[in-house]
């Protein structure tokens, strides 16, 4: 057997279940029920992040897992004070629908989980992050995006909290000097997930045309003439 | 009929092709086939990218796609010299496997792909950017492997490229000062998608057992007899 014949193909079904469940992904923050997520459930899920890319296989992820009521309490306030300074860095107009929005699922969700970055796994040279020192924590955020995802593919809901100073969380989990607690994630089933992000239903911003955002070569270089531009402004929106 | 009526839901099966394509996904380097990527391909591609989550649905992505030969061989220049400075600073006994590694496609692959954050997109206050300044650039971590995951999907390989100097590629690309290119991709169909990561299967590192890397409430506090890490070691490899 040739090397391409052991190249795993996928078929339509497959691509569009893929497709499915990018653009039913939600950040989710109001919709949580308390039901516990099972074992099996989340084991899966944490695999998914744990086959994530990373610079020179350095796999520098921890999973935390926040279960403490009293742990979760102290995020949540370091939370609400942020968010109130938050609040106050937004012009007046836009106040009112800030302060309307629901922010984070601390408390509501069952669980709540930290996704970390050690910054020194893999001793003083890593492969591929020898010059952009970032990568360690790309690949962190590569894996943070592989378990929403494969949570959503659970029907389970993933919200990213990150109004807090990072530090006083940090000192809350114990997390040392040399760890970046790159997410801090509620995590449960929901009672729906939104058919829009909520900041675009909610008129907060609107989604871009995907066809500004490409360039051609250099920076800024448009040509709407290209017919890749054109397959792109054709498709229908999700 | 209820929110909970209108939720998407997944059945077992698109589950599963989203495992497939997380577990099946590689970083290719030297497997680049030239045929070029079909107009309908990429455009889904880019639009799995572009319905990443973002801080404060800020969207900060741009995607530059530079089939330029000229540009792609500046950028391999600045691939090569970064390289060989790379080289020296690993332990000898490592040199000659750092060596043998093919860790770029760039002119080997049909097209090149910078996904960019503009950090000034949005204005001065964003909203949940407020006191993690870095959200703009996960946020842009996350197209980039809704990209990777669109891409094998649809059988398309993907190198990320993170050896030269930022700087000197920006310059290149005619980025300006505000705006980071956050990964530098080489992308084409492939002779094979290899079954394990490279640097697996050559000996460079091993994968990490996922249970050590689970931690409870607090860093570093584990629990071998915590039922979800029980579920976890029995879990097959993939």
């Amino acid at each position: 057997m040739s090397a391409e014949d052991q190249t795993v193909n996928f078929t339509h079904d497959e691509r569009e279940a893929l497709y499915k469940t990018i653009f039913n992904r939600r950040d989710v923050r109001g919709e949580f029920k308390p039901d516990p997520i099972p074992d099996e459930v989340l084991a899966r899920i944490l695999k998914a992040a744990h086959h994530a890319p990373s610079v020179g296989f350095m796999q520098p992820w921890n999973f935390m897992l926040v279960r403490s009521k009293t742990v979760r309490q102290q995020v949540q306030e370091a939370f609400t004070d942020a968010n109130n300074e938050a609040m106050e860095m937004f012009p007046d107009n836009k106040k009112p629908l800030y302060q309307s929005l629901k922010l984070e699922g601390i408390l509501d969700s069952p669980l709540n989980l930290v996704v970390t970055c050690d910054r020194q796994r893999g001793g003083p040279v890593v492969l591929g992050r020898t010059h952009i020192k970032s990568m360690d924590l790309n690949s962190t955020v590569c894996a943070v995006q592989n378990l929403w995802l494969a949570a959503r593919a659970e029907n389970v809901g993933i919200g990213w909290v990150s109004i807090f100073d990072q530090d006083r969380v940090k000192a809350i989990l114990g997390i040392p000097e040399h760890v970046v607690p790159v997410a801090y994630l509620c995590m449960g089933y929901v009672s729906e997930f939104k058919v829009k992000p909520e900041l675009e239903s909610k008129g907060w911003r609107e989604r871009l045309p995907l066809e500004d955002l490409i360039y051609f070569d250099q920076w800024q270089q448009q040509n709407r003439e290209d017919s890749l531009i054109k397959v792109i402004s054709d498709q229908p929106e999700v």
